[in-house]
């Protein structure tokens, strides 16, 4: 019985991944997430709340899991942003969700861009880089990682899954050299 | 009788942009861009057509608008840079409905987004100077300029509205610095 709620659970989890990724906040039907999940509406209010909740455990989980699955290495940020671009490319879903998350939330997307904790350990390890020499501090390492991550966001944002292969490897490596040049000591 | 239709129209057109800006596609309503254009649903179909075809007209006339706003002089980069991202904070519902444009329609945005003439006119600007030797060629002219956007648009992005002052000259300055980086010859 137990396992079954879990099983059901994880289905209506994927389906509203694939939901909001596709449709964001306003444009997502929980009737459509209920077929796909094989469940019903009633079933979706119970395990989640309203639409906005489920928006936000879809958004977390995801977020959550992307931040573990690319590892920072302070020391090679060129080569963390080639594989950040990478994976971002792989996974779509990803990117749409934070980018619906800032349009449709607003300043209220802070609770699911946030993850304070992890990003603030990024900070800390490019300061740390900073302070070895081995990362220019031209600029305070929390700035140099916001023009990081706008170099990876952009170049693996929802446009670029329609690239072919070379169009992907052109990005890729121009996101590669430019961050090269920002941390250059 | 044909002035009264032209401000008709553009009482439509002005509640559509904040409407689409605020809602997106999807979320948009019309009976609502009517209730705050003084007008009704059937007049803003007579005039635009369908809601997607209301979204291209004020997509496009909306970009139009900010590529005249801001002209650029390829070999002061970052000073242009720097102009867009203020342009961009201070009319917020570009970007808005660009990105948009983006999740919504996917590769039809080119439509709304390529405006290929004027961005083509950018890239040989910026060819010619590094060919005047004035701007770095470590990056083809279209990889450059496609750099530099990606700089001033997460910078400039929805987010970017709710900081202060501070913050966005923080912002404004990094960007501006980081495009120096990749233009130095």
């Amino acid at each position: 019985m137990k396992r079954d709620a879990q099983a059901t659970r994880q289905r209506i989890f994927d389906a509203a991944t694939a939901e909001f990724a596709q449709y964001g906040i306003a444009g997502a039907r929980i009737d459509r997430i209920a077929a796909a999940a094989g469940s019903n509406k009633a079933m979706i209010y119970t395990y989640f709340g309203s639409k906005d909740e489920l928006f936000d455990a879809v958004g977390l989980e995801q977020l959550n899991r992307h931040m573990n699955d690319v590892p920072m290495d302070a020391n090679h940020l060129p080569d963390y942003a080639a594989k950040v671009v990478e994976h971002y490319c792989q996974h779509p879903e990803i990117m749409r969700l934070v980018t619906w998350a800032r349009l449709e939330r607003g300043p209220d997307a802070g609770k699911l861009t946030g993850l304070l904790d992890a990003y603030q350990r990024k900070v800390e390890a490019v300061a740390q880089a900073q302070k070895e020499g081995k990362v220019s501090d031209r600029f305070p390492a929390a700035t140099l990682l916001e023009l990081i991550l706008c170099l990876i966001q952009t170049n693996a944002e929802p446009s670029a899954e329609f690239g072919d292969q070379d169009e992907f490897q052109r990005r890729q490596q121009a996101v590669k050299d430019a961050v090269a040049l920002l941390v250059q000591v």
